[in-house]
Parts: C-alpha cells; structure tokens; sequence
C-alpha cells in the first residue's frame, strides 16, 4: 500500500476545527454549544450580494477568465481607490477565497526552505501554507501585555538571514485583533527595503476598526510598491465566507505575471461568486457602519467580562472581531476539549481555539485561547457564563479560588 | 526589488490560453473567430441547477465543512453508486474544481522529487500542477496511428525507479479522446500492485462515451482500493465549468485523511456551487442522451472533415470532446498563431491549441493541435473551411500540394 507524502503526515490539522468532534458529541449528549472557535459571523451578507445570486440569467455555467472578469475587476478596483490603493485592474488577480491567494503568493514569490517571518500568534492555517510550499515559518513573539502590538523591529533583525525572503501581517489580526499603526508599518516598510523582503499583507478584517481607528495598508507606503502583496478576501467584509472569493493585488509587474501562470493551471475562480462580489462592492455604508456598532458593542461585552474572571486577562483590541485572553489554565488545548467533553452549565458549553494552534513557537499559548464575537449579546453573555463557571471547576485551573468565588462555586 | 521563486518563473503557461491575445486582436481586427481551443461546451447547464442556484434562500452565505456539506456527499455517493463505485460518502472530499482535487491529491501523496508516469499527450496543466509539487514528470509517447492507446506495459516498466510513486491516467483522455478498454486499465492494476504505485485517475469525461462503448473506472478494479485516487469535476458532465466544482475519491483511508487536512487549510469548497450539484444529481438521463448525441454528430463531422484535407489525419476517438490530428505543418505553435494572426477565410479563423503543450517531451506535437468539438455543428463546418484553406496557403506547409488542389488554392 503506497504511502502518503512526508507533507501529509506535516500538514497540522486546525485549530480552530480540530475539537469539532467534542462539539458534536456534546450536542448529541443534548448540550447547547456556543461555537466561539471559529470567524463565521452571524452577520447578514448584503441583499445586494443575494440578489446578484437569485437574479442570474445566464444558460451556461462557463469558465471565466483565469485572472477573473474585466468586469469584476475593473469594480474592485474602484472599491481599492476608494481606499486610496492608487491601483489598477491589471494589478488584480481574484482568487478562490484569501487562501487561494495566499498560496499563490508564496508559490510566486518563494523558494523551497525560504525563510517568511510571522509575528505570532497568527492565523494558524499560514502554518498549513508554508508546509504546502515547503517555506519556514520563522516566528517573532508579540505580547498580551502590550495588546499584541509588532515586536520591536530590532527583534526582526535578530531572525534576517539569507533565506529570509518575506513579512506576513494580518491587519487587523487574526486571532489578536491588534490593528498595526501607521508607525509600525513604515518601520516594516523600512525593514522590508533595507532586506529586500516581500511583505504579504492579509488585509481579510480591513473593514473592522474601532473607536475611530484608521486603517492602514502597505499599499499606502510611497516606494514599497515592488514589495508589497496583498491577500484579501470578501468572506469576512461582506459576511460571504461561503463564497470562496477572494483576490491577490500587486503592482509588482513580475509577481503578477508569475501568479498568472499559476492561476491559469486551476483555469478560473468561480463565475457566481464574481457576479455577487460585483454587486456586493455597491452595498450602502450604512451596512458597515451598523455591523461595526454591532460588534464593537460585543467585544465590549467579552472583553469586559472576561476582565471580571479572576486570573484572566483580555486586551482590548481595536480591529477584527476576535480576541485572545489569558486564563487561568494549565493547558488551553486540554481546557477546551475539557470544557465540551465534561463540563456543562444550565446544559450549555462553548467552543473556544486553544491559542497553541496561532503560535509557532512550541509551549507558547498554552494559557491562552482565541474567542470570536461572532454570536448576538445574549448568546455571548450565556458563553461567558459558562467560560466563568468552567474556569472554577476546571481540574487544571492554576490559581487558588479567592474566598468568595469558593461560595460560589 | 525581490524576485519571483524559482517555480513562477518555470511555471509552464497554459497551451490552452497563450494565444489568447492574437484571437483577441483577430477579434478587433473585424474577424471571427471560431474557439476549438478551449473545452468550454456550449451546452445548456442542466434547469435543475440554475434552479438550486435562483432559489436560495439563506441570509449568511457561511463556510461549509471543509470536506463538503455532508448532505451533498451522501447525493454523490448515490450517483457514484449508480456506476457501481461501491463507496461510502466518506470517501470523497469535495474541492474547488477538479483542479484543486489534482493538487491536493499530489501534494498528499507525493514528495518534491518523486516521479509520476503519464501517457502523453496529456492535460497540459499536469505540468503546472507537478511543478507547484516539485513533482517530476516522466511522460511516456502514445501514437496517433492506433488512436492513442495505453502505451504497452513494457514501455512504463523501463520508466519505474525508485522514486516512481504514481501514474497519472485521464479517461476518456483529455486531449486525444482515448477511451481505455477494461484490459489497459487491468495492466495497469497489475503494474501499480507490483511496484506499489498510486493510480491517479481523472475522470472529468466519464459521461462522453460514444457509440455505445462502456466507461470502466480504475474504481472497478477489485485489490486496487488503497491505490486509486479518483479525481473528478461537474465542469463537464453538467456544462458547469464555471461552478468549480469537483471532488476527490478515495477509499485510502491514510490519503484521505491528509487530504482532509489540504482541505481545512483552504478552509471550505464554496457553498452555492454544492446546493447546485446536489440538484444536479438528479438530472433526468435523457439530458445526457441528448448531449451525446450531439457530439457524437460532432466528433463525426470534424473526424471526416479532418481526413479529407490532404497530409491531414485524424483518429475516432471513443470520448470527450476532443480531438487531436495531425496536419500538414512545420510547426503547431507557429501555425496556431499564423491562423489568427495572418490567415483569413470569408472573414473568420479558428483558434486552436498546439499539441506541443500537451507533450512534456520536446519536439513532440510539433505536426499536431488539439480540437475541442464544443461548437454547434454549423460552426465545425465553418471552422473546418477555414483551417482547409489555411493549410493550402500556410507557408510551413510540408507538403507539396496537389495539382488538383493547387487549382483551388
């Protein structure tokens, strides 16, 4: 019987999906569970979108062009310039979803055993990327006490070597939220010229700042243009993780022409998709404004509650729609099994991602776990809830119950 | 500036769309042009999946499980069961398209470095895909003159190594349309068992069989279940390329569950092309009866059209929709191009696809092109006159012309 390939038996399985059996046993068992693990918002995706679903009137279902429609296209690049991205059509390539784009990026950029720097924690599935383009994953810690801001540029250095070939950042990050400031990324950017790095760009939470915040791009940094790729997508923007489409937008002339060819092998992205994400760029500010009140009031809610728990501590992060919160654990993937599998208040559970599964670096995260605010406020309220009264009964809980929590308990 | 990885730049491009900018300028230039080049049917998509597409009615277009929404596995095990594939729904993974099950199949089962046999002509993109593995590709000639069938045992044995770890076989054949008779798929199950090799099979032309021969899958062949891998797409069978939906099969229990771990990388398959294949399961049987008698009526038309043209021939082959012949030229590349570029009959041209991309071996094809019979039979003729004449007058024609035609001409 052949075997399956060295990378198979690599490949890490996700995080964020890896305890999905624990899940399902616990609502076999009759048990209500909040699934905190993943980003699948609850959000409505804009009936703009549907409606460009329910209103086709083509007869074939054909290919498009491999590097997606003109149309398309030519509609995205209005919604970057309206972001000020200063970009073109020709600098645009869809692709099936952010993954998609941003395997395609490390294909048309870097060699097998580059080195791609990371600040971690980070969005676990580059790890399952790198191991796809046998590229190594060099992390660079960031911290919960300064809210997971970019580590000191000098700590980048430290990891500069021949084989490093690019940066990625996630902003705003997934799982921490954090969103970088214009600061941070003209050091980046000067770092990235110094080296002659690419610097990937995973832009998926753009639209998700808070308290006023701005968001800022790589592709707004003067002289960067040959170094910067971005990987974005709709799923999170538009509430269509469904939709599997995304896009990879450069103005360096030579990657582009590479991921063509790479794009051209898997012949197109989906035509329906590109008809919805068409329309989707004419949805009402109005969306946004509402969704962003939304989750800025949840993430209130989860930081302030998780704050309240003795022992834990949660930043309070002004992007995405995530967090990561240290608790007072022992070991965050036993926790989080632990909580579906033997734990239950009022028969309800939640699903959390042991932050293990964001870091590289092996033994970090151990006393941490991502939430995402993707449910309503009282579904969030009756999650922490139960978060709260698990943290008292866990066996691996590592800091004494204070006398009047004991009562409680 | 950084560069572009070593594989951007050795990337093949596709054989497929390369001449694209010369039809484009033929287009603008006032002509038609008439596209063999490419397998876009023109064929209606089946009602019942535009239907399953126009009434949705969900409000957040989600993720799907990674491997596919359960309820569509189960429908395509029953239609896999129908052809007597005996699988269970956990045998298939869905992915983006046909394409995504090729990459993942390679990426789970070989290693950078590891060889793959594949009968030549083959699918062009199997070079892109090998090369996005670091896979290295050991093509093995088929001859025109028998019609392009399965090269004789003999001939994959002097290829095996040590690092041969699977053979690649595409049935009905993408570009000959080559059908594989139960007797050169047993040869194979006799080779993959002795040396322990990987039976790649991608069936995306399953359904276009013709005058009345039978379709046997490599799935039907007891003792070689931990071997084959099916990969399969609906582009095809239901004139649904733009769906990018596909799928890959399995009952390799250690394959699939690599493959799962690709899959959750990526996240999810899309989830309106799904709701659109589960429907399309149920389309009646005379869609396909109907469909297959019009291209049989096509491949008939062209076959002939093909052999009456003097130094031209062409076999009859027994699937797809493709042919491939041999003309009376120096150079197909150079011809494909002159066609759009220099050559104009009653104001119209044909795009075709050199058979050179479909050969890994140089200098194969040289005398060859592809021909997709995906247009309506009115269209074949007037494509057919068109490459008739542009043969007498191509100045890399290789034979003299006779006196009868030289009148002609």
């Amino acid at each position: 019987m052949p075997k399956v390939s060295i990378k198979g038996a690599q490949m890490p399985a996700s995080p964020i999906r890896k305890l999905s059996p624990f899940a399902e046993k616990a609502k076999l068992e009759g048990k209500k569970v909040y699934h905190l693990n993943i980003g699948q918002p609850d959000i409505e995706t804009p009936e703009v979108m549907l409606n460009a679903i329910k209103n086709i009137d083509f007869k074939v279902w054909a290919y498009t062009a491999s590097e997606g429609t003109l149309s398309y296209r030519k509609k995205l690049a209005e919604y970057y310039n309206k972001l000020n991205y200063q970009l073109v059509h020709e600098d645009i390539l869809v692709t099936n979803g952010g993954s998609e784009a941003i395997t395609i990026a490390m294909q048309a950029c870097l060699n097998p055993g580059d080195e791609i720097i990371i600040p971690e924690p980070f969005y676990a599935n580059y790890n399952g990327f790198a191991c796809m383009s046998d590229v190594v994953v060099k992390p660079i810690l960031s911290h919960i006490e300064d809210g997971f801001a970019l580590p000191a540029i000098s700590e980048f250095e430290k990891l500069i070597s021949p084989k490093t070939k690019a940066i990625i950042i996630c902003n705003p990050n997934n799982p921490t939220g954090y969103l970088y400031s214009k600061e941070e990324l003209e050091a980046l950017k000067t770092l990235c010229l110094k080296y002659d790095l690419y610097l990937f760009s995973d832009e998926a939470y753009r639209e998700f700042c808070y308290d006023g915040r701005n968001f800022i791009s790589p592709m707004h940094l003067e002289g960067l243009e040959e170094n910067v790729i971005v990987m974005d997508t709709v799923s999170k923007r538009y509430s269509a993780c469904g939709a599997r489409l995304g896009c990879l937008i450069t103005k360096n002339k030579a990657v582009m022409s590479a991921a063509l060819k790479f794009a051209q092998a898997r012949l197109s992205p989906g035509m329906i998709p590109q008809l919805a994400g068409e329309a989707a760029v004419d949805t009402p500010n109005s969306y946004f404004e509402e969704v962003n009140k939304e989750y800025t009031l949840r993430r209130d809610l989860l930081v302030k509650r998780l704050n309240q728990m003795e022992g834990a501590f949660c930043p309070n992060p002004g992007g995405a729609f995530y967090v990561v919160a240290r608790l007072p654990i022992d070991d965050s993937d036993a926790f989080c099994q632990w909580i579906l599998e033997h734990f239950e208040y009022q028969n309800q559970t939640v699903m959390m991602a042991p932050a293990t599964g964001f870091y590289s670096s092996s033994g970090a995260g151990k006393d941490e776990v991502r939430l995402a605010y993707v449910l309503n406020k009282h579904d969030l309220e009756q999650a922490m809830d139960c978060l709260e009264q698990a943290l008292l009964s866990y066996p691996g809980r590592t800091l004494k119950i204070s006398a009047s929590l004991a009562d409680q308990a």
